[in-house]
């Protein structure tokens, strides 16, 4: 497995792009992004808990329930949620696209990110879509990431190649993310391609399964988006046997797609809206890995711990504190802590006590743009770890005035 | 039933004060309380939920598991949580109360806040306690609530008397919040004292049931502390007829209860860590009364719409957005909502969607100090409420470094 350029138009035979087609006033952000495969691709996806649903989950909902797709539209600058005419403009936006492009409106999954609950025009969609069409190339992964981008200060994308069955195989993808993001079951907006050969059930159980771990361990402020959405595109062209049940090629999928995911939850971690440092939780030796899941998310989550991590405090209270509450069935009694990042590491608790360490070294440690939170429960096997940024000045700025 | 000065020494036969004996570096911060009954008292209680508790918690379990109580003790400046010796202390600080005041230290409620995992000394204890026992009065209640601030900006008591069975009652109380509030299934530190006679069991319920709706429905920064602990102490000095069973005067003594726990709730909010503003949200014709609680605690609990009313941002998106993850069975297909302050009133939303209103206004609305949220489900006829505050740059401030 080796990392690779190209994001989502790394494997083979899939286009993308970006534009400004004027969703957003502010003509320097693209706002529009494409992704078109040559070929149809089994289809899989996962979608935000949150009841308040943005109009084009609906769609896409409908349009993959036969575990096929070929292309994405998606556009940012306006969530299409509670908008007046969601549906309408949802569904206006696939048939055009499949028009456009010259397939069917049911082969397309659309998505929206932005405000929640003004209208949405179709007006830019209308010179925008076709323009967007006649400039999609084989290398427009960056263009279509850009034009997922709301607050996010820089695209995320990723791919990898490696073998199956020897075949030359690739997987590739973007995502956005900066606030409003606490997953549940699904995530923000995440687009990931592939030539594998798959079915549409192994694909949609390979993705169920891995977001448990990537995305939905991600938090940057505990708000539950309305727009959440990770799919995945398989469109064959690697020409390895068909994976239609579970065996080795499967776990090597699995393997390849985790590659990419966890890459991207911890890009989307990193660039957390205002966040000036990325801190990733690892539980350890929990009794259960639902438990250290809920553990290392809860840490991530707790705006207390985070606003010491921005003032560089190695106040550990609030670490215990934040194991303290997350749900679940463990002891509190024997819990150790470390901190740690590329200057030095720390123990700053053992036994669920205070373990003596030097105040200068830790706030050396925490001095880094990137803090490791390690956590050992001392009554398992279990471990599980969960990304997440520190609060900020620039967190209350940024959402104080988002839509001004 | 009207509103009295006193605290908790309105009800007869109560003594307090509040005193700095150093467990605080700042001399100007008083850091120990007491509150002390002239006669035994029927005692009720409700703890955190966290499964890191605070070694005080313990003791003061064990100490009311008979149903009397008849003093309190309570330091600011050390949680006594994770402490290597905290169980010791707390029960050594007991002891020398008992013995300064003449009680069994087995009738002594000890509670602490203050920063997680520091080593607690017994020193300070040891000369303020004697101290602060000398210098008790019947007027000591503002000593007291001054006693148990961390980063409270102002003290928080309440007093309301009312009669009972031709018996004139009173009732009062302090509390201590600011930061770690996000009470679950109990609260932060609040004592409340009466001259009530009431059964152990019947103030139990009583205080059990009032917490759903008050208490625990606060959020400051969703961080459930280690040490909340919401206490009453009924002397019976007022000479009524003991409520021992449910009828006409239990329900007065609980409508009584409820006013002081929902004032002090609104005094917590208020003084939230780094708030500027205090905010009320209502959920109406809600399905299920448990519903409505959770709506409308989602709503004050979101960082994103936080910021947005720290912003005077009426960026209703984010409360339908909160509304749609908070847990339960519910409709989020025709919800309603109206921002309000004593400077207007704004419809942001109708049927979820849009609906036409002057952004000028709304930021009008917005800027005062105290903003309501109101949230018709409209498909039931239960409502609840919640309190929280804005998210500030001071919030971060007080967090990045509050061990400095």
């Amino acid at each position: 497995m080796k990392h690779i350029e190209g994001g989502v138009c790394a494997a083979k035979g899939f286009k993308a792009g970006g534009t400004h087609c004027g969703i957003r006033n502010n003509k320097n952000k693209n706002d529009l992004a494409m992704i078109v495969s040559d070929q149809q691709c089994a289809a899989a996806a996962v979608y935000t808990k949150n009841k308040v649903q943005a109009a084009p989950i609906a769609i896409t909902k409908k349009h993959i329930s036969n575990g096929y797709a070929k292309a994405i539209i998606c556009n940012s600058g306006n969530a299409n949620t509670c908008a007046p005419n969601g549906e309408e403009i949802a569904n206006q936006v696939c048939e055009l696209t499949g028009k456009v492009v010259g397939i069917d409106a049911s082969d397309i999954i659309v998505a929206s990110t932005g405000v929640i609950g003004e209208e949405i025009s179709f007006e830019p969609f209308e010179t925008g879509i076709p323009k967007l069409a006649r400039e999609l190339t084989y290398q427009g992964s960056k263009e279509a990431a850009s034009g997922i981008m709301t607050t996010d200060t820089i695209e995320k994308e990723i791919a990898i190649d490696f073998e199956l069955g020897g075949k030359q195989c690739a997987i590739g993808g973007i995502a956005k993310g900066s606030g409003m993001i606490h997953p549940n079951m699904a995530t923000l907006l995440s687009f990931i391609t592939t030539d594998v050969s798959i079915s549409p059930k192994m694909l949609q159980k390979a993705l169920s399964e891995d977001v448990k771990d990537t995305y939905n361990q991600l938090s940057v402020d505990g708000d539950t988006s309305t727009n959440d959405m990770v799919t995945v595109l398989a469109n064959g062209l690697a020409g390895n046997k068909i994976i239609d049940c579970n065996g080795e090629e499967f776990i090597q999928f699995v393997k390849a797609l985790r590659e990419v995911t966890a890459h991207l939850t911890k890009k989307l971690a990193e660039d957390g809206e205002g966040a000036s440092k990325l801190i990733i939780c690892k539980v350890t030796d929990a009794n259960d890995v639902e438990v250290a899941r809920k553990i290392s998310k809860s840490v991530v989550s707790s705006n207390l711990f985070k606003a010491a991590m921005f003032g560089e405090d190695a106040n550990w209270g609030r670490v215990l504190c934040a194991i303290g509450y997350a749900p679940g069935e463990f002891s509190a009694e024997n819990i150790d802590v470390k901190m740690s990042s590329k200057l030095g590491e720390v123990i700053v608790c053992k036994g669920s006590r205070y373990f003596d360490h030097s105040e200068k070294v830790a706030a050396k440690v925490l001095s880094a743009k990137e803090i490791n939170i390690d956590i050992s429960m001392n009554e398992g096997s279990e471990s599980a770890m969960a990304w997440g940024c520190d609060l900020t000045y620039d967190y209350v700025k940024i959402n104080g005035d988002y839509r001004s």
